[in-house]
């Protein structure tokens, strides 16, 4: 603590313990109170070497009886460090106790099941040679392969493969393509928008036992890794050879870096280090027929052609099966800050450089300046670990209390940043009554709005009254409706809001070239075609 | 000045004045004198928030007369800033006094003109209907845009067209696509490899026209602007509102950022900011038969579905047209510090951060330590932009030193850093005599050599020792063969050294999908097709 700022008593929310571990994801954001201008992101926070910019919902739960931060660090006794917490981690291996059943897809969602096959014994005798007791068919196990982790969607699949190469994976793929199968491609199974599971009865294809760290370059920080590596295993890899991951985000202690790099994760370094567009270096992809495409080099610079790679970011498992990854990971930074602070909005900056004191100046600097203005009323900062962690959590911790308000509307969305809030404002005074309560926080820095709207109960009607309205509203500003979420199996029906028919034709065209049968994550990503 | 190191002697080149303007390029590089290994690359200096290290060839050239620090200011006495100097820009606007012709690369190399049309009349009369005033066929003007600013390449065309909104790109690509007519795509004309002027009679389609900034947004740094705006006029536009281009290379005085996107162009602030991959935010492409794609958002999140714009980003004009660019900008840096160190190889670093002295105290701290372990044996620190600029001139001078040499065989390559000298002494000892210096420089951080083997005039011999020798070599350490140039016309043949044939295959799919007619940019960037 170099701080000349107090360690204030600033609002934070009082949670529960021992709620389910699926509720909680721990993603690093903004939240606000009053009306956002331009004047909310202050240039002057362009000198951090790292910012988070978060600010919560304040005015809408000012009910609520905070905690002073001090107190914070009282609720990391039940399970230690909050990163190692259940709380923040997401679990897939069985059904909450008390937690009712989840609807199949296929009866939830007007969806039809295309012409693929239907896997036979003859099938499971063919998987079975390819991946000798790499082939689970347990309905228990395949349960929690079925259901995602939010429990809103369920598939039927019956077969479960674990390979543990991509050789493995190429022979799978190519038998699958041959008898016209489908296969749902899983990695940690912790995505937002349905598009990790089956939706009827795709064979499963996990990464789970991909989990080999190929290789790891201690100058260049370069990490070479199967794609079925738990993103927080690889952290804690490199963190021991003075790097870190490019990325982290709430998910990190299931989320598989292969599922990170298919769904083209954001996260919480976002800001700092970029998109995974910029930071992965290379892919090993299984395309649909089977085919190894090796791209898995470990160049800063290779303009040897297209950069096919860049394809498979972000295509959610549609377009091929990615097996390995090599990822540029930045040096560990030795010192970092975080500030909270409040007016209008409650914001949390980390910055992160390579020298305390140097650090602690600027950021001095910039609060004083920050506080004399009237930006900020009151804050505080915190270097150590368990402060700073205690801060985070006043974070990490809104998607639950959201959770406890009742029926939750999510929306993920990019705006410009100018705009960031006036769909709050806006929804307030379109919902009136209808809703309990309309939620923005997000990623100032980003642009990325976390809109949630809740309700006692889920109502149709609400629905009707922000459904397609917030997509239009999005649209209007050229935002995006998936910020970084991406569209999986429930936003696919989205995209064109975000995406001009040009854009759908020619991504339709890629999936008929990439996967002619379609056997890739199917109902995924695209609209189905008329 | 605050470093506590003196203005030391170091060795420089020197230089002639009046030489072409068309052999200077400004890259910032690392050139060397000794052997390399892993060592060169000191950890520390990743602390650093931004660094570009360089070294050059010194053994090779301990002959030549150098001249101290201190005099090089007087190299920039005829020419004001070395930015604005004719040698480090460069022109496409006429021959240069006294060069030979350049012979027609129809001629020189062994390729067979594909069955498109001849522009007729007919055709002239219609682009002269949809770009009135904007057609050109005058054989004077033509000259500049059918060969290439390295003057190894020429091409024949009959017309070169001169559009100023994507509509009539649109309009101009939907004529040709129709008529079976081919299209070089053309921006600042500054590339290496023959990709930005045509092979036979192609229709040049210049984005000179099309240099509209569209917007520009001073909270994010978002500037949306026309493809043919110049890099050195955005980076002006930018800097004025404390901001800074993501990507300088020493073309930027001609070169347009619409042909950087199309290239991926690398250069000088490739380690600090990153690849266009990352910093690009949105495209609009006219596709071959006149498509309008907007893809040109200015959000930092956008997970609807493939990211279409990554295809065209160093696609290198034979996937689409860019017409226009929306790019990230990172603030301005406040410091700047420019380190020129020797032992055993000479390294150029840059910094920039926010505060000059927490940067001079980093920096100091840094080359102690370096100096103290015998890492660093001499050197000296510039912050005053005369000096900084003179000692960036010891770099951007190598290759206007080289081409003296005689006859320049050059290699771009990206190598494993523990690697990136190897290939030069191998050389050295293979070729002996045969040439006259075997040069390695490049950039260190990104692992870029780029290589060049000079002899007193072209030798089949020689060349036949260096083909396939070096990318043989190159593959073998899984490098790239084109680290930041692209293949273009000149290197398309050796695209498989760094690819493997499935990836090849890929490629050519894309290309039939996006381009059935292969109309744009034919005979660049793929293989030919047997």
């Amino acid at each position: 603590m170099v701080s000349p700022w107090k360690t204030a008593s600033v609002p934070g929310l009082q949670l529960g313990l021992g709620c389910g571990f699926w509720i909680c994801r721990s993603y690093r954001f903004l939240f606000r109170a009053g009306a956002m201008g331009p004047h909310v992101v202050p240039r002057q926070l362009v000198w951090l070497s790292r910012w988070q910019a978060v600010c919560a919902w304040g005015a809408s739960v000012q009910h609520r009886t905070w905690a002073g931060v001090s107190r914070i660090p009282s609720l990391l006794s039940s399970g230690g460090a909050l990163s190692s917490s259940p709380l923040v981690c997401r679990s897939s291996s069985s059904t909450p106790p008390g937690a009712p059943e989840v609807v199949l897809t296929q009866q939830r969602y007007p969806v039809t099941r295309l012409p693929f096959s239907v896997v036979s014994s003859e099938d499971l005798a063919a998987f079975e040679r390819i991946l000798p007791g790499g082939v689970v068919t347990d309905p228990e196990v395949l349960e929690a392969s079925n259901v995602d982790w939010l429990r809103t969607v369920r598939g039927c699949s019956k077969v479960l493969l674990r390979p543990r190469t991509s050789q493995e994976v190429a022979r799978i793929l190519r038998y699958c393509h041959e008898k016209n199968l489908a296969v749902n491609p899983q990695g940690g199974n912790t995505g937002m928008v349905g598009g990790s599971v089956p939706v009827f009865d795709e064979i499963i294809l996990s990464t789970t036992l991909m989990n080999r760290v190929i290789s790891f370059n201690s100058v260049s920080g370069t990490l070479v890794c199967q794609a079925g590596c738990v993103l927080e295993e690889l952290s804690r890899y490199v963190e021991e050879r003075g790097f870190v991951m490019p990325l982290d985000l709430g998910a990190k202690g299931s989320c598989h870096i292969g599922g990170n790099v298919a769904t083209n994760a954001g996260g919480l370094r976002f800001l700092r280090y970029g998109s995974l567009h910029g930071t992965v270096l290379g892919l090993e992809v299984v395309l649909a027929d089977g085919t190894v495409l090796d791209c898995l080099t470990s160049l800063r610079k290779d303009n040897t052609g297209y950069d096919l790679k860049q394809l498979f970011i972000g295509s959610e498992g549609t377009l091929g099966v990615i097996t390995a990854v090599s990822i540029q990971c930045p040096p560990k930074p030795r010192a970092v800050n975080v500030a909270f602070l409040e007016s209008p909005f409650y914001v949390l900056v980390e910055t992160s450089g390579s020298r305390a004191g140097h650090d602690s100046e600027k950021l001095s600097d910039f609060l004083e300046q920050a506080l004399s203005s009237g930006l900020v009323t009151d804050g505080t900062v915190a270097t150590d670990q368990t402060r700073l962690k205690a801060l985070w959590a006043l974070r990490e911790r809104i998607s639950e209390a959201l959770s406890r308000d009742g029926y939750v509307y999510k929306y993920d969305l990019s705006l410009p940043t100018e705009r960031l809030y006036d769909l709050v404002s806006d929804l307030r005074a379109r919902l009136g009554s209808q809703a309990k309560h309309v939620v923005g926080y997000g990623h100032l820095g980003d642009g990325n709005l976390h809109l949630n709207v809740t309700s006692e109960a889920f109502s149709p009607s609400l629905l009707a009254d922000l459904e397609p309205y917030v997509y239009e509203w999005t649209a209007r500003q050229r935002g995006s409706v998936s910020a970084e979420h991406g569209l999986g199996f429930k936003k696919r029906g989205v995209l064109s809001y975000s995406k001009p028919p040009e854009a759908l034709r020619l991504m339709q065209q890629l999936k008929a070239l990439l996967d002619p049968k379609g056997i890739l994550n199917p109902y995924k990503t695209l609209p189905a075609q008329a």
